[in-house]
């Protein structure tokens, strides 16, 4: 890869996300070259993704360009890639576009979706991690309602307006959410000639309650909002398999259904060449309270693929987006501070509580002092991603859009750009 | 096909173009039963399809959902397919979802590339008629300059940077104005470590001047301003093949180029079933003045693919927005005539001018009475862009980018999210 060489020590940052990009802020203007890899040559917001699935948001409304992240900064690159390999001996990458040595290696990779070894499922079910991804259920989610007004097969015609979303972490409670108030307020007016009171909703749990990262109360909530919005809720099931068709389950309980999507689990998008002993349950690896890989002086690990043990988090930060911007922030400093032989300082977690919407005016918020449900949630929920969104343009169009859809009830981008293919594999993240 | 006849003739549209879309809005709440069938479930904003192309707007905001367009209508249905077939002797369409039957049908299918019999254009060249096509070529666009990075073959690098459009009327003028814009004010922000200078944006016409359904004032005046921005404009200079590599003419003069823009012809996208006699040089619906096809008293074409002849148009009105939308509303009020037995009104075409934008307040207005350019064609340009958008949101977040735009010198919709593949034949229109 021909990025030429400084005086200052390379700092090769693999990734994009939200640690990724917080940790190149900090590093800017600093004594340092940073070089950020990442598949994408754009960030993606991803609390905001199940907004494009369900049209209300464009996708481009919550990506912002991996080229304006440190734009200005001379001794930045970026380079769109896909990392194959760590060669820790030669402190050098493999990657898809050539080798590049480093001085400092931070692995900011991320999550992918854990179908736990279920290869039907990963084959069958719609994922939400990634924009083409959103892009392709909104796709999907579409055509099936145009698919229903084309069969008199009334089993077929029920199939196609049975969504099955498993996991009952804040995407399916969200994604759940958000699909029942287009039953409620859009399909009625949009397809007059389709009987939509047919349509229907199950978001399905393994545990005993939803959002269990956050308090019983947010829980019991949440499940409330839902209800009112006509969603099912099934708790303590557990899905074995979707062979296209047919949701099937640990009992006797089993779904027709044209949209599956698994939300039901993420794992660490580890990279070859980091030893297994340094993964925690094979998906995160483990860190000290540096961020350091544990062995590897030289190289970091911060957001969703690293595991940092605190008294509080026993197995690692939560893999969401502040752990990871404050980790991220962290090293920085950290960084600065290794190069110019200073003592580091451990990282701590300031916990900003959590936040799920399940929609219109209904939202949950658990933070450090105070838990509160409803409308106020719904705004401070909504306030709070338009500040962590990055990007003035997109804070701007993302707040029209909302403003838009409340007013009217309405969500237009329902655009269906992708031609359904059931080989969507290379979407799979 | 399964929608219920009511007691109204039904009246079937193919397209939901600016023609189909008029047409329908007029017929909304008339005694008539209005079908509209489209291959996309979305109207395309064709005029600004090429800022799509080059990052300036995402492609949600100049789409709008053909379900909404008569909502609450309820003799309205929309039905997401591909026309296959004509039968007029038992006056039906045979589609991709079965067969329906018509009282009236209106051919609105507008028109595509026209590559005029080269197959090597056809496979190699860009095309920039609908959404997945812009999006294309966006995504080659950022694509190639990704690859620009990584070659240290200088004449790689400069055909990775050399841009070929083909056509001279407003899509090649628009697209050629917005690259050179780029060149200047977003890469060498962007791609500090590339030497952007090389980057080339030719233009390449056949005739003597660009813009040629323009005055000779405002043809000259686009010529100043691409070549202020930089634009290497060729004159008389037929394009003869394009291998994916090498554009050749024909005389000696060829570009080595990896993004080759076809942009030079259009022609009716026709049906099979109606009389190719009917056809004018293979291309168009020979019409009469209520858009009656000949021999055919309830077919009727409209927009692009219909040819209207009149003593200032002897062979049809410019394919464009205006005709077509003028041809809409003529047709529609004529229909409710028809079934009312009352006699047919004429089309008469009320030329408002043309006009086309090369750059930050660069713009060409030929109105009826005035021609200017500049700054204030300019406005003007972007107010009637503005007003016919379709879509309330739609002109929301359009007026957002290009505020945002005009004052960061910026395009920030620049997601590389298709893969981009050679094979994108799937695409083509």
């Amino acid at each position: 890869m021909n990025i030429p060489r400084s005086n200052y020590p390379r700092i090769v940052i693999i990734g994009g996300g939200f640690a990724g990009i917080s940790l190149a802020k900090k590093l800017s203007k600093q004594e340092v070259q940073v070089v950020l890899l990442d598949k994408n040559n754009y960030h993606t917001f991803q609390p905001l993704l199940y907004q494009v699935s369900t049209g209300g948001l464009e996708p481009d409304s919550i990506a912002y360009p991996l080229r304006k992240v440190l734009i200005g900064y001379d001794n930045f690159y970026f380079r769109l890639a896909e990392v194959q390999e760590i060669n820790k001996e030669n402190k050098k990458l493999i990657t898809s576009i050539g080798d590049l040595s480093y001085d400092y290696l931070v692995v900011a990779t991320g999550s992918k979706t854990n179908y736990f070894g279920n290869k039907e499922l990963e084959r069958n079910a719609m994922a939400m991690k990634s924009i083409p991804q959103s892009l392709n259920l909104r796709s999907l989610i579409l055509e099936n309602f145009e698919q229903a007004l084309l069969t008199d097969d009334y089993h077929e015609r029920d199939a196609l307006m049975n969504f099955v979303i498993v996991g009952g972490g804040p995407t399916g409670v969200e994604l759940a959410g958000a699909l029942a108030e287009i039953k409620k307020g859009i399909l009625p007016k949009d397809y007059p000639d389709l009987d939509t009171r047919r349509a229907q909703i199950n978001l399905i749990q393994s545990g005993d309650r939803l959002l269990n990262a956050m308090s019983e109360k947010a829980s019991k909530k949440a499940e409330d909002f839902l209800e009112e919005l006509g969603v099912q809720v099934w708790k303590n099931v557990r899905v074995t398999g979707y062979d296209g068709k047919t949701v099937t389950t640990k009992t006797d309980l089993t779904f027709e259904s044209a949209t599956f999507v698994w939300a039901a689990g993420v794992k660490g998008a580890t990279i070859k060449g980091l030893d297994t002993e340094d993964l925690i349950t094979g998906t995160r690896l483990i860190v000290n309270e540096f961020s350091q890989v544990v062995g590897c002086p030289e190289i970091f690990a911060i957001g969703d693929i690293a595991c940092m043990a605190d008294k509080d988090n026993p197995h690692g930060h939560p893999m969401m987006a502040q752990p990871a911007i404050q980790q991220g922030e962290n090293l920085g400093e950290n960084l600065i501070r290794l190069i110019g032989g200073k003592p580091l300082e451990a990282f701590v977690y300031k916990d900003k509580g959590s936040m799920a919407t399940v929609g219109r005016n209904k939202a949950v918020c658990d933070l450090k002092r105070i838990k509160f449900q409803g409308v106020f949630a719904w705004f401070v929920w909504m306030f709070v991603h338009l500040f962590f969104l990055i990007g003035f343009r997109n804070r701007v169009v993302v707040f029209v859009n909302w403003v838009y859809n409340y007013v009217r009830f309405d969500r237009e981008a329902r655009l269906i750009i992708r031609p359904y293919n059931r080989d969507y594999s290379q979407f799979k993240d």
